[in-house]
């Protein structure tokens, strides 16, 4: 690591977030170099192709060769591939050289943020990762120090901009999922192949990452409970409005009795929740904490202004480089249980289809109450005279999902219940 | 400063928050040594009267000697007496004496903070103030690192909540600010004296703290301007809520032209920005960046959750002497122009009183026309049959605001001019 000299930063990609982060840093180099009190100069640019030109970035900075990254006179090495390989691999070895390393990657730090952090602290360098959640909004940083003093009790998060721009069209246009997916992909928040967003698994991996900080405990991706926003209909939206909730696809994880409750779903919330505002491609994390009670955190999630998460990242190293500071140390972690679904206790929505006839209802509501589960409201919806069905929207009190699993199965086999359509999990915030 | 023995904390103060500090401290203090691999411990609590009994705090710890917090175990001094003086001595002693200070006194850090962080530099220590702007919610911070790659266009806040618990009032109730300021007062939300808030000097002492910071240059709490919030009326809250618009004080400090425009006034915002939705005592702080667009952080301004943004500062100050980490560098102060009122361009809401008589209208619209000021509607309100009068709801286009005030003496002076009732800036956020 050069003293008194540049500060030298090599960037691995050059796709959307690569690029606009590589113009910031050549554009405001000398606010930044002031900053700093040492000049903070882009050594090098890996890309698939040094051939194609690129505005804004003088071609001489563009390599194909990952080595030219981690030569001795680079300090700052800043992986935003957006894929799991070789960026993991590239990390790996950059920490090793004792390079400082700021990523993007989500999927990265979900899947191998506990070594890789190891390994960093191993090497006496810092790994930061601020843009792999929430784009643009500090939410690492505030976990890692501001909300420090506090036991947290839960995350709970919009993390997801793609299947929130979805939820809010159908909420508030009466669209269909796939009218709305449709929208999504044309406007370019949604991918041709939306599965990992609208399945939650964006989501998971972003949670993974805020429970494992939140908790100070590994919180594995797939110890995540998960479900998508592909079965809510435009229905749902309105008997929610109704009833005074929103719907939001919401990650959580809480620490309750015996563990930590992670999961990945649409719930209903109430209308006047803080999160329940959160419209559009808007990203919020709320935090509760035994000190702060409740703090909410809301920007952009995705896109140009990830570039102020990764370049703060890129200035921290640099500070700490040039001040010749070692990382803060990590907390002490723990291993608490990561609890299964079947432990949530929440109250239930439920929407279904059945035969139009007398005792219909008294059979689901002795279906439930066998499972201990007992009905805060029933409200019969529109009946269609020719197929002599009837449509039931039930709010259940609190249960155990065991016991609402259970009764689910029980109500799915009656012989007057024609569809469970919709099955969606309440938040009272 | 003892290494691998325990960090000695020194408490000056235990009013509310200081005495929640120390039970914290106290109770928590094997998870924070924990997560320290140090023990972290109360050395002394300054108090005046030694001899009274506080619930949960040893009494053998409460000293009125201020010299027993400066002795040379003493890691950390933190101040929470919540007035200037003795305050802003103690803790330019205890930075000499080279002990790290944790602070939540906005009044010491408005107007001596500049001096105070000098003095932190020359003696290698850090001076933290988290709790001194927002009361738990992480905003400094987040400032000094996570913006720091942006150039800040804009900092709008809802930073004290007296005010805003008064106007939450007005506006759902139709109260009027005498009788929502009473009821403020019985719950403890509002001093007996009610001035610094309802003035809005505290908003800007937080304003002048939070504007230094984001602009890299001194803002001295009297280069603000300030207004406050006791000449609004119920009338006022309906007449926005008809246009549009919800009515909060705005504590301001925008980058234009020229330099920092810096203000704490009433201002109508439209109904839905995220802004006019936080209510009662909550505080929020929105930033924008040229990177980030805008982000906001919301959350408990006051009261016991200020112990996680003083605890964090503990924290973060321990962690650092136990890794013998010295104290980020400030990056480098600019001086930038603070600019007068008058320099402001924005659109105005205006409430007048005038005679009810054909013609009156004309004069008006004659003298804002002649100061250059275009009138985007007018509505007339409640005419008073009794006394010939009628009341005006006018909204303007942008306008200067010593054009502005220049036009309002030409009104107040019209015969046909009752009384001008209000007068409040409009912010389009």
């Amino acid at each position: 690591m050069a003293k008194g000299g540049p500060i030298r930063v090599a960037l691995l990609g050059a796709g959307t977030v690569g690029a606009a982060v590589a113009r910031t840093l050549l554009t405001k180099r000398e606010v930044y170099s002031r900053q700093l009190g040492r000049p903070l100069e882009v050594d090098c640019i890996l890309v698939k192709d040094a051939a194609k030109q690129r505005e804004g970035i003088p071609s001489d900075l563009l390599t194909t060769d990952f080595n030219r990254a981690c030569e001795p006179d680079v300090d700052i090495v800043v992986e935003m591939l957006g894929v799991e390989d070789p960026a993991v691999d590239y990390m790996a070895q950059a920490l090793m050289r004792r390079k400082f390393v700021v990523t993007a990657n989500k999927e990265v730090m979900s899947k191998h943020g506990p070594r890789l952090l190891e390994l960093a602290g191993e090497n006496g360098v810092d790994l930061l990762y601020e843009a792999s959640v929430g784009g643009g909004i500090p939410i690492i940083a505030p976990l890692k120090r501001d909300l420090l003093a506090n036991n947290i009790k839960a995350v709970t998060a919009i993390i997801n901009g793609t299947t929130n721009y979805i939820l809010t069209a159908m909420s508030r246009e009466g669209a269909d999922f796939g009218d709305a997916l449709g929208r999504a992909q044309e406007l370019g928040y949604a991918e041709p192949d939306p599965t990992n967003d609208v399945e939650g698994e964006d989501a998971r991996y972003k949670l993974s990452i805020l429970a494992s900080l939140a908790f100070h405990t590994p919180v594995l991706r797939e110890s995540i409970y998960r479900e998508g926003i592909t079965k809510l209909t435009a229905k749902d939206f309105r008997y929610a409005s109704e009833l005074g909730y929103a719907i939001k696809l919401l990650a959580m994880a809480s620490s309750q009795d015996g563990g930590i409750m992670t999961r990945v779903h649409p719930a209903l919330i109430p209308a006047d929740a803080p999160l329940a505002k959160v419209d559009g491609v808007l990203n919020a994390i709320q935090v509760e904490g035994d000190l702060i009670g409740r703090v909410n955190f809301q920007g952009p999630g995705a896109g140009f202004p990830t570039t102020s998460a990764v370049i703060a990242d890129i200035l921290d190293a640099a500070r700490s480089i040039a001040a010749d500071r070692p990382p803060a140390p990590m907390p002490e972690q723990t291993n608490a249980t990561i609890l299964p679904i079947s432990d949530l206790t929440t109250r239930y929505y439920i929407r279904l289809t059945v035969i139009d006839q007398p005792g219909v209802l008294a059979q689901i509501a002795t279906a439930l109450g066998n499972a201990q589960i007992s009905i805060a409201s029933v409200i019969q919806k529109e009946a269609d005279a020719e197929s002599k069905t009837a449509e039931l929207v039930i709010m259940t009190h609190e249960a155990r999902e065991a016991s609402m699993q259970e009764a689910l199965r029980t109500v799915e086999n009656l012989t007057t219940v024609a569809e469970i359509g919709s099955f969606v999990r309440v938040e009272e915030q």
